[in-house]
């Protein structure tokens, strides 16, 4: 296999990290490089690296950064890292996995003597980075297990390789179905306003073979109704203890549409995109810019001064949603009781 | 009053159609003039002028420019009219105005003798156009009944002064409430692929000083599900005998959406819209260009050769239309029963 499922969205090196630089496809794959933890905060916000289990790792890295430049400068790491870590957190506030990587860097600056730290933080970096593919990986095993021949598969946003270290995760198990030998097809949604289907998922799938089809968001309740689709899969940036869901701007409708449908609807994300802590009503739904709405690709596509909403996830409820895959298992409802039996087990 | 309320989209001149290029908006507001009907069935299919009372007055126009052409050209008016008329009806097949407008025309030829034919049907044209306005006021003056200070009403594509020859259909509603001193705002779906939401609408309500908002077209089970919207209002292509509604893609999905949060679902159109012969699936949805889903304003936003959808409408059910709103009346439910009691009344 070649193509993206080989790729690397994001890579820790020495004194930098390097991304694929997302806004940029699908008409050239650039490398995007940061030196800073400050230059990869300005990347996450960008989205120039995107996709929930992306930036959780990516803002390990740019921690990972923020140590070494401080040990380097005679400053203290530990006051670093939390400077970088707060930073982190405040790029992109909907995602949970920015908050889990912080918190995880944050744990080692507990238990570890500063000479150890650096060299602790750069090898917990590299691993959440494997780890990922891992999950990955295991999402698609079980995931792969709903999939079946004839299948017409819809996909919202990117939840592919270049949302995640590299495999995907709704993209993950549609790679295990056809290494399985499984024969079906996708569709993308283009996913308004910033085209991660048209621009990312589209690209991804079809450079690496699959039988992709694009519709514009406003196609789904068509599609479905004409029985063209039979199911639905995406990703999360963020899933509730008691199986809410926030994922990008667009999915509930898809969820509603689905049960309308009888289509089933299954989300994929590993632990990390888990928060058991939070209610939905204690989730900032972040708003981003104006200019994303009334332009594309630098084309102006609305009239000077219009007054535009943006917001970039909306929030699903559980009583749309089959099933949920992580790499520990296939979570069936009743969520509130099954997704912490699921992800607490030993 | 000023701006759209009193412009007009498409005008019958002596030797030719004038229209707005629709395909120029919002950037630049540029006449289009057609000297055939070759040249007006071009521009309907290019959708320099569109919406569906607006295509339908088009069509009449080119027809009678091919009647003028033939009498100087010494050629048979009638079988000029014949095949100017067939033509027209196979430039977008979903909306029922073409055909109307065709059947309108066609009947002066049975009537009428060849040397009064040509007066006559410049005479019903023009007749057409004013007829256009005053069925879109009546429209007005019962919709805007349903409008209620602090509404905010959510539509879909562009059912305004520029789908018509002039004041609109469902913004006709939302011009008619305002002159009634209600105090409402709007919010524009901006309706991918052609964007006549962005470009048509939100420019048309901004012109005219509307409190109007744009979103993506996948932000509405968004706005819906956080009280961001209390009414629906769009305009329609085609409505049959039992309340089946052909418009523009995506009418349907959020009609769906309308019904799961409660949120009233109207649809205004003029008699010239309804279609009391056909069931829906004797009815083509016209499949649009591979260009209009992959790129935006001259901007390629999917990879080289993607598979692409473009169906340009879809199928609302009556089960999910609260009332549909004509220049006779305010029709509720039954559909099946009180459409024909309504449009056949004396």
């Amino acid at each position: 296999m070649k193509g993206f499922e080989e790729l690397r969205t994001i890579k820790l090196e020495d004194d930098k990290v390097i991304m694929i630089d997302q806004t940029k496809l699908p008409h050239r794959l650039e490398f995007y490089e940061c030196y800073t933890p400050e230059q990869v905060a300005e990347a996450i916000k960008k989205m120039i690296v995107r996709g929930a289990p992306a930036i959780g790792v990516a803002a390990a890295m740019g921690m990972a950064l923020g140590a070494k430049l401080a040990a380097k400068n005679g400053r203290n790491v530990r006051e670093e890292l939390e400077r970088v870590g707060k930073m982190m957190i405040g790029t992109r506030p909907t995602a949970a996995n920015i908050a889990w990587a912080v918190n995880r860097i944050m744990k080692l600056t507990k238990e570890n003597s500063d000479d150890k730290l650096l060299k602790l933080i750069t090898r917990e970096v590299n691993l959440m980075a494997e780890e990922d593919i891992e999950r990955n990986k295991m999402i698609g095993v079980y995931g792969s297990k709903l999939i079946e021949d004839g299948d017409v598969i819809l996909t919202h946003c990117n939840a592919g390789s270049l949302a995640t270290v590299g495999y995907g995760t709704a993209l993950g198990i549609l790679r295990k179905a056809r290494e399985e030998g499984k024969c079906f097809r996708v569709m993308a949604c283009e996913s308004r306003p910033a085209l991660q289907g048209s621009r990312l998922t589209a690209f991804e799938l079809k450079e690496d073979g699959f039988d992709v089809s694009l519709i514009t968001d406003s196609m789904v309740g068509y599609v479905m109704s004409n029985s063209r689709v039979t199911k639905v899969l995406v990703g999360a940036d963020r899933i509730l203890s008691n199986g809410y869901v926030f994922n990008k701007i667009g999915t509930y409708q898809i969820a509603v549409l689905a049960n309308r449908h009888n289509i089933p609807f299954y989300v994929a994300a590993p632990s990390s995109s888990f928060d058991l802590q939070h209610n939905y009503d204690e989730i900032e739904i972040e708003e981003r810019s104006y200019d994303e709405v009334i332009q594309i690709g630098g084309v102006k596509i609305a009239p000077e001064g219009v007054n535009v909403l943006n917001p970039a996830f909306d929030l699903t409820p559980p009583e749309l949603i089959t099933a949920i895959i992580c790499e520990k298992a296939i979570i069936y409802p009743p969520y509130d009781k099954n997704i912490r039996l699921t992800l607490l087990e030993k």
